[in-house]
């Protein structure tokens, strides 16, 4: 043990007689706090299932799992004691209670239960509210309260709130697409982008414009600028991408509704890594004026709620609202408001193949929501594998005819991962992608003949999310399966709804995934309601 | 005791064996938290001077403060527990730490140290992390990571952050004057506030628009309908105002710089309350372009710092930026870059009179600031009431030719004590204006012509800040006696520094301030931080 006298200016309010140990082990473990010093820390928590540490997001129980989350925490605290109140309350037991401050002088508190066990005392509870921020910088660009009011008082989501990705227009803001850079050569935007208009003009209000991964070409939510926005059901993994500053602020309660886009599964992996209903929309069918592409020929708009109910008011009212506008092409029955109109799904299909790209534990899912769905069985009509290499090739020439020019223009804004994944694109020739579309136009056509009228259940991704300290294989292994479950309704332009249907903690983990015929949006996630 | 069941879906992780009183005292307190039963809640805690009550922002040690804070608070917890984690660590010391979740699901945690005296189980550490949300709407109208970035790299500022009080002009944001339905009806401004520019071309972001008191017409730091910023210094009492989110934001650390107005005390009165430097400029000498007015007559910009070498920084950078810009007219030593051209004050005077307005324990720092600097005691050269009453009058007939017609187009706009000021404004009629503008002509040339050039030393405020709970006779009084020493260097044109002189933990509390001749606030800044 490596004690460490606290700063001469630290207040110190502990009883005569307190206990010489328990001043020299609170000091130990801030000092091992401060440098991450996870061995440390590791021995200074009271063994066994009992012990608690909790930072009012995520309390873990148990010696083990407290010790798995540092471990994979990424954010050192950078924060110093100025006040120690000691309080001993039996020959064993001592409350620590610490205020803390960071660099700027804004304030945390620091709560520790301590026992004496045979050779020294150790941590039984711990309690820790961090120095407060002005906002949570990796979930958010800009907050305000509201950042836009709601165009009207009594439209069907009165009182909703909206994170918007920061891919769409927000009249006088910058589109920022997830690189410091590009938002601040940014001109603020002169008018919102229709998805952003139809829900202000449905009642719902802007809190803010959410992080994205950079430029929109990653599903980790792992962005090595602005930072990694918390996964608000699972501490410890990564949210999910790219539109995971609208599914954390929507998981983690600060929004009624996430606003993003879903080019190759944006909207449906964070929706399942953190237990949200998730829509990605039929391609086309909700204007993408005003925000910034990824790449034009897969697209879309979606959004994101904790509520089955909600997700139908929000597709109602942007769907409608298109249709007025007429900016969407779509089923008849689908334009009209009357909801009896709207009819759920009646035939379910589902294709072992697809299934089987799911870790076990997350196929289990998909199986039993088939089976409740009496969902036919049914090969894969073509080689999946071909039709996901022709997406990723369109998809990454489109990307770089979209963004290439800036990238070069401005070396080291991108992070490794998602620089590299544009390198590889601009290797992309046009000879390449046409051969590519051609593959694509007869697999849409193919996909979209085989689902019919019918709603496809598959799994929303390939397992939970990776670990934020998981190592690159790992990742990247799960990543290539995971696009391959949501490559098909991306290159078939088809409506997809991720279905939350268990909870990280007790309950089974896993999302299911609905795809739809094309304009069948309003339907499909009464579909989806269904299964709630 | 009233035992309240947990809800069916809490989880409850207790052990065998314990003590039934225990979590019947636990579900007793979170029902009069809920019901912010203060009587019952004062009951919970254990008596003496050891109990501790923390949240991260405020540790409030002791059962007597303890419920005086409690009594004081206005904002009730909304939130329920969804799981208690209770672990008995002696036959009368056990700890419940409980996971709670706002209506809309994002989380808080509250643990207590529970310990049982002759009759029941009390409290006798308890640590609050209230459920989070994307912003501190009672602090902030928007805030952004950052909300503008510099405009330069390289700057004197560069680094340093700055809260912009919610009257000037950010390109893109509308001015919202602290009135919702102001900022609903406004227009994104296309420019910057060229103080704001100044900042931002000086190296400083902006991090957000900070909440102000409703039109600027208060110096309470209370905005009935956007809240109260949290007096950083003294949680239970009022902020401050009317640059109370600027003062705020820069006390709580989230941001080094806080951007504000002083037309009566608006920036002198939040520095004073929260501990802060805090300039208000010479009338005319920072350009009020961009800042929504309220009497023109007495408006000026001013910053505030937690650190007097920035409060010297920033004020050199703006006035420096002005001259530059033709817009400051001032002293010739004042407008040339080299530091060393600007000298600071040799010669001191202070008025008996003047400190008599504050409270003993207030008026003793005031005391002995002007000893150290061996301050000359002279009488105020004039009747103090007569030039109050009139700059009283010429500020209510400015702020009514500015606001009257908005605000009789909305009713209900305003609070009750704005409104009222607003009310007894639009009854000075032209001829009460111009009988008070020639008093003031002749005041202001009174008072400059006895400061010279020297530096008058008075009180920034007539006390410590009101709590927040005070009647409405104390704090009219207390307001009364503070606006008559801050009208000085209003009505006189002149520059006025805040210097904090204590801490409320432990120190004295206190802020004395230091007046100088006009153009000489680059001079005069270094003179206060003379007495750092």
């Amino acid at each position: 043990m490596t004690a460490t006298a606290p700063a001469p200016e630290v207040l110190v309010d502990a009883p005569a007689g307190t206990p010489s140990g328990l001043l020299d082990a609170f000091w130990d473990y801030d000092d091992a706090l401060l440098s991450n010093d996870v061995a440390r820390l590791d021995d200074a928590f009271a063994r066994g299932d009992d012990t608690i540490r909790g930072d009012g997001t995520t309390t873990v129980v148990g010696w083990e799992a407290i010790s798995r989350f540092r471990a994979a925490r990424t954010d050192l605290p950078k924060r110093r004691v100025t006040a120690v109140h000691v309080r001993v309350l039996a020959d064993t037991v001592a409350v620590v209670v610490a205020d803390v401050a960071s660099g700027t002088g804004s304030l945390g508190l620091q709560t520790q239960v301590w026992q004496r066990d045979s050779d020294r005392w150790r941590v039984v509870v711990a309690h820790v509210t961090a120095p407060e921020k002005p906002l949570d910088s990796a979930t958010w660009r800009v907050v305000g309260a509201p950042l836009v009011p709601a165009t009207a008082d009594d439209g069907p989501l009165a009182g909703e709130t909206v994170a918007v990705k920061d891919l769409f227009a927000v009249r006088g803001q910058v589109i920022g697409g997830g690189v410091p850079e590009y938002a601040d050569a940014g001109e603020p935007q002169a008018d919102h982008a229709p998805a952003v208009d139809a829900l202000l003009a449905a009642g719902a209000a802007v809190t803010g414009i959410s992080r994205t991964d950079q430029l929109a070409y990653s599903i980790s939510g792992q962005n090595s600028r602005t930072g990694t926005p918390r996964n608000a059901v699972d501490a410890d993994r990564i949210p999910g991408g790219s539109s995971s500053g609208s599914a954390s602020a929507t998981a983690r309660g600060w929004t009624s509704i996430g606003l993003g886009t879903d080019t190759a599964g944006s909207i449906r992996v964070p929706s399942a890594y953190q237990g949200l209903w998730g829509l990605r929309t039929t391609h086309g069918l909700v204007s993408t004026t005003g925000v910034l592409p990824l790449a034009q020929s897969f697209d879309t708009v979606g959004w994101m709620t904790r509520d089955p109910d909600l997700l139908v008011r929000v597709t109602d009212a942007v769907v409608l609202a298109g249709a007025r506008a007429g900016i969407v092409t779509t089923a008849r029955s689908e334009t009209r408001s009357d909801p009896a109109a709207v009819s759920t799904a009646r035939a379910f299909v589902t294709a072992p193949a697809l299934t089987a790209l799911a870790v076990p534990s997350s196929a289990v899912g998909t199986d039993r929501a088939a089976a409740a769905l009496d969902a036919a069985r049914e090969p894969l009509p073509g080689d999946l594998g071909a039709w996901f290499a022709a997406f990723r090739t369109v998809q990454a020439h489109e990307a770089w005819q979209n963004h290439g020019d800036w990238i070069t223009a401005h070396p080291g804004a991108l992070g490794a991962d998602v620089a590299g994944r544009f390198a590889d694109a601009a290797r992309v020739t046009d000879a390449d992608a046409e051969a590519a579309r051609a593959v694509l136009d007869t697999a849409r056509a193919v996909v979209r003949d085989w689902i019919g009228d019918r709603v496809l259940v598959l799994p929303t991704v390939a397992d939970r999310a990776p670990g934020l300290g998981a190592d690159a294989a790992t990742v990247d292994a799960h990543r290539a399966a995971t696009l391959r479950l949501t490559s098909l309704a991306s290159f078939a332009g088809l409506p997809a709804v991720a279905v939350p249907i268990g909870r990280s903690t007790g309950a089974p983990w896993g999302s299911v995934c609905l795809v739809g015929a094309a304009g069948t949006d309003r339907a499909l996630v009464r579909t989806a309601r269904a299964l709630a």
